[in-house]
């Protein structure tokens, strides 16, 4: 049987596909230390245009999955995921702690901009469950939210376009839609694991005033404290393990998911696998 | 049992998701006295960047189930399903006929430029599969192709932004990157179903001495002849009927697909079913 208070086992992250690598990403440059196992559920990828009853089957299955590989935390790298499952995901870990990606990122926002108007770019899916809205509120009576669909934005991550003068018309574009009316935005959040690669293109039309709130980067920062608060931290003198699991497609895996790690995978990097 | 040669009985059109539904109504405009019923896998798409053990199964399942529905002739009307499982599904259905994407299309740039050089926008799978290359070369030794991988098209006709000058500039820098070196194209072929919702914009883009084929059309006139040589075609003095099944997210797939068939839908139109 796995003790989950082993320092040595990993971390957990899951998403629906390579998007959750951004939030990865930030968690090895935040605690080199530590072990990582990234499963990505390629075989049924988007799950932002799916509905709520299917994504909270695929996250079970996925969850269950790194279960079996003995984790010590797990982390819902997938904004959709975490807006619908995340508390049926924390019931069947018990008691090994879960973490989504929304509750860093609207807490983060709050913080950053208290009674600020909020902006979340998100996918379909993320914004018809409104759980940034509700996160935020509970936080904050006082802030406005307004979240905004941009599937556009995911394409052009997964495609490599993120600058130059496409990129950036797209998001001009749903910038644009999001701010009609009287909605003036003090943050932008980042609520889609693919949007962190178009952090610059993001903050450069937003301009200097708007405060651009990376999910990828929040929940690195409450995995790192939770980790210390339980005092689960591995030793970070040694450089941690990476292991990539998918469930379909790992030589496109390993293409586009570079580009996310910021660092060159082949298809050899990534273990195919079924839930 | 059902008589599969009652003309009556609807013929099936199945694609992964919404993209199909260009072909459907190139059938309808054609053979407005036909029968129909239309499945979308939605909750397995894109097809596009899945694996092709994966594609052949999900394909099966919905041949599957159209079948069950009881239909004289199936269309597979989903580049990639064509590519990679139609021989397949030909022996799953007959002696039911059964008609991919691919023949149609490829035929009709062949007849339209006769030793030309043929390029094909698709999606990342359909290029890798090499399908079209192989139909071209197979009508014509002395013809030139090239595919070209164009995965943000499908996301641009699911938003619905297909005219303008983000659509323009994604379609010149797809045009751009497939003429690369001396090819020269004399036909494009809309390789995708999505991609009909950009005819337009490529051919603006492309020039009026490139020919664009339009899979759908084509799909549609080698249904008609293919009823008609086994007179099998229904009459057309009263308007067929029309069914949408759909695997999951039927809000969404009344929305989008709307814009795919040119008329308002809504989610009632629409039938959810499992495979």
């Amino acid at each position: 049987m796995t003790d989950h208070n082993d320092k040595r086992l990993p971390i957990g992250v899951f998403d629906s596909g390579v998007g959750g690598l951004t939030v990865l990403k930030a968690i090895r440059e935040a605690l080199p230390g530590e072990n990582l196992i990234y499963l990505g559920d390629t075989a049924r990828l988007p799950y932002g245009t799916k509905s709520p009853a299917s994504i909270a089957r695929y996250a079970t299955q996925a969850t269950a999955k790194l279960q079996q590989q003995g984790i010590k935390m797990l982390v819902v790298a997938c904004n959709t995921a975490s807006a619908v499952a995340l508390q049926a995901l924390r019931e069947q870990m018990r008691p090994i702690p879960v973490l989504g990606v929304i509750e860093p990122g609207a807490l983060a926002a709050v913080a950053a901009c208290p009674g600020g108007a909020h902006l979340v770019l998100a996918t379909e899916a993320t914004v018809r469950l409104g759980a940034y809205s509700r996160a935020i509120a509970a936080r904050d009576p006082a802030a406005q939210t307004r979240e905004q669909a941009c599937e556009m934005l995911v394409s052009l991550a997964e495609e490599g376009w993120t600058s130059g003068t496409i990129a950036d018309a797209i998001v001009e574009r749903y910038l644009n839609e999001a701010v009609q009316g009287s909605f003036t935005a003090t943050s932008i959040i980042l609520g889609c694991t693919h949007f962190p690669l178009l952090h610059e293109s993001i903050a450069a039309i937003a301009g200097r005033d708007v405060q651009v709130v990376d999910s990828a980067q929040t929940t690195a920062v409450a995995v790192a404290g939770l980790l210390q608060d339980s005092a689960a931290l591995n030793d970070s003198r040694q450089a941690g393990n990476l292991r990539l699991l998918a469930t379909d497609g790992v030589t496109r895996f390993a293409r586009v998911g570079g580009q996310f790690l910021g660092e060159t995978l082949t298809a050899e990097d990534v273990e195919l696998v079924d839930l």
